[in-house]
């Protein structure tokens, strides 16, 4: 097949190291070209594929110091994709909700992936599009009525993530994420000093959340039972995690996925986490994790969590949460929604099509 | 004709205060309205128009507590007019860069307004459509080689301005505009000093402003020979403008059009400004004010304004800068492209066009 990816221009593809949609684009393009397809990857120029890059701009927009305006960007990168929709057999769409207003005027067809979350804004334009194509990254993200083609849970490569068969001596519980109030990272403190567990909290604090983390966050950080690393790499996140004898995910929102959980999993570590959003999707409950219905009950699971087989947890990503199983599930995706097209209606050139 | 008019949705059409497009869009929509014309106008549900108004989000947005993320709302307005290309005879694009992507995926011709100006950042996306069709607000605007059907001028509505035959005592120079660089304000202070002139502001400040005015502005405010008014109302800017002796406009940029300019003359106040920009179209020098090429020429002007004609500056504004000629100039521009179209392609149905 012959198609074309779409990607953020935040963060390059894959990015250096947060960027959650970008590393699932980058894993999707590059597996996609492993089995064959023509694909072209429209991203920041910046960015390191094996499919065909075509770059909307010189660099990720946020190492660029002349950036001012995200839709200047954008609307060059969507000019550029459906202007060439006729050299496509598909168009895939990581950026959310601008792609939607251009979707119906080519005969190519285009699929949505949703990566983020619905909101009193975003879920009118949704709606508003609601016959167009989506992609939902959990079941339970699907918050908005719209003609949602599959769920195909996105993947990591575990052959990527080194196994970690046992916690670090002395153990200790991780938090990794946004310090925002969503991610509840307040939680994973109160957890610890409850249970007087050693706690290591890793990630970035947005300029928003500044004033939460210093409020909630920095008073508890003693640098012993309660340590604070900051933004780290991805090295360091794979062993923050796979050191860890539990990782926390005491979320305060409904997660659409949650590539952390699956992270830590990937490197053996069970993971304790408040069930909503994706939470039950994720987590095998009772295999490799426990999902709570309380920040009390997240506690009071330490002990068990402490039990479970951390080969297992691993297991479980190989089997649901691979690179692999995330391509296979967009390759369905592609291939049915080709064949609606061709059956449906008569704008599409068969020519064109070659798989 | 038909004719869609898709405005910025941050303003009501018209603007309450400040919001110099959505003036024009509103002076535009309902002049078309009363020559008989089919007019639809894609705005803020708070907007008030003869116009039919679609109403994309229910007000202003500037006004809405829950706003966060302007682009969702702009899709949702393009969506709305893209996919009623058909029942339109022409589309009028106010809203910048964003409409370029989908400009040509109908046979309804769109032109865009460029009611900003260029920078290094949208340069790109409008060169890259620059076989589109567009309209600068002045022949100066003209930085960036694209398709330009016509330089329509801004227009405002002289009859809902009072005309003053004599500046008030004790005389005095007005400064009206936001508090930027590139306005100048702070050379409007230095000519006061230099000349010393008493010299009434008035203007908001915005947020990246705050430095900018605490440094440069607030010294010098003594509320007796540098009076800062704050931000006024429509009322108060025009007897600002009427009762000053002279109107500054000591611009530092390339202003694409400079409506102050025209709002002082229209009141009967001479303008003396720098020679960037649109200035040299807008003022008539030595007649309706002086285009200088410094500061110190501004200052040096002065006295040679007070002499001029009041009479004959509000008479500049009417043969000029009214309503009456923008739409005279919009309409030959609709009808230009509709012709264009027709005699250019097959795909537009001539049984949608309705002159």
């Amino acid at each position: 097949m012959k198609i074309a990816q779409v990607a953020p221009l935040w963060e390059r593809v894959p990015p250096p190291t947060y960027g959650g949609i970008e590393l699932v684009v980058s894993h999707l393009a590059d597996e996609l070209v492993r089995r064959g397809h023509d694909v072209t990857l429209f991203a920041s120029g910046d960015s390191q594929t094996l499919a065909k890059l075509e770059a909307v701009c010189p660099r990720a927009l946020r190492l660029d110091p002349n950036f001012r305006e995200y839709s200047v960007y954008e609307t060059l990168e969507l000019s550029q994709v459906y202007q060439r929709a006729a050299e496509f057999d598909i168009i895939h769409s990581h950026v959310g909700v601008t792609a939607l207003a251009l979707a119906n005027f080519v005969p190519t067809p285009t699929v949505h992936t949703l990566h983020g979350s619905f909101n009193n804004e975003n879920k009118n334009v949704y709606s508003h599009h609601h016959k167009q194509s989506f992609i939902s990254i959990s079941n339970a993200q699907r918050q908005v009525d719209l003609n949602y083609v599959d769920t195909v849970y996105n993947g990591i490569d575990p052959g990527s993530y080194q196994f970690f068969a046992k916690p670090q001596e002395p153990a200790y519980l991780a938090f990794l994420g946004r310090f925002s109030p969503e991610k509840g990272p307040h939680h994973a403190i109160a957890i610890a000093k409850k249970t007087g567990w050693r706690l290591k909290m890793a990630g970035k604090v947005d300029v928003v959340d500044a004033e939460f983390f210093e409020r909630e966050i920095a008073p508890h950080i003693d640098g012993k039972q309660i340590e604070f690393l900051g933004e780290i790499d991805n090295v360091q996140k794979a062993e923050l995690l796979g050191n860890a004898a539990i990782a926390l995910f005491p979320i305060t929102w409904r997660e659409p996925f949650g590539l952390v959980m699956i992270e830590a999993m990937a490197a053996g570590t069970p993971v304790i986490a408040m069930s909503m959003g994706a939470v039950p999707e994720v987590i095998a409950h009772g295999e490799t994790g426990f999902v709570c219905q309380s920040y009390e009950e997240m506690a009071e699971m330490i002990p068990r969590a402490l039990e479970l087989n951390r080969r297992q947890c691993r297991q479980h990503v190989e089997n649901n949460f691979s690179v692999a199983q995330m391509v296979n599930g967009y390759e369905q995706v592609y291939q049915k929604m080709i064949q609606q097209r061709i059956s449906q209606n008569g704008h599409l050139h068969a020519a064109k099509i070659t798989f």
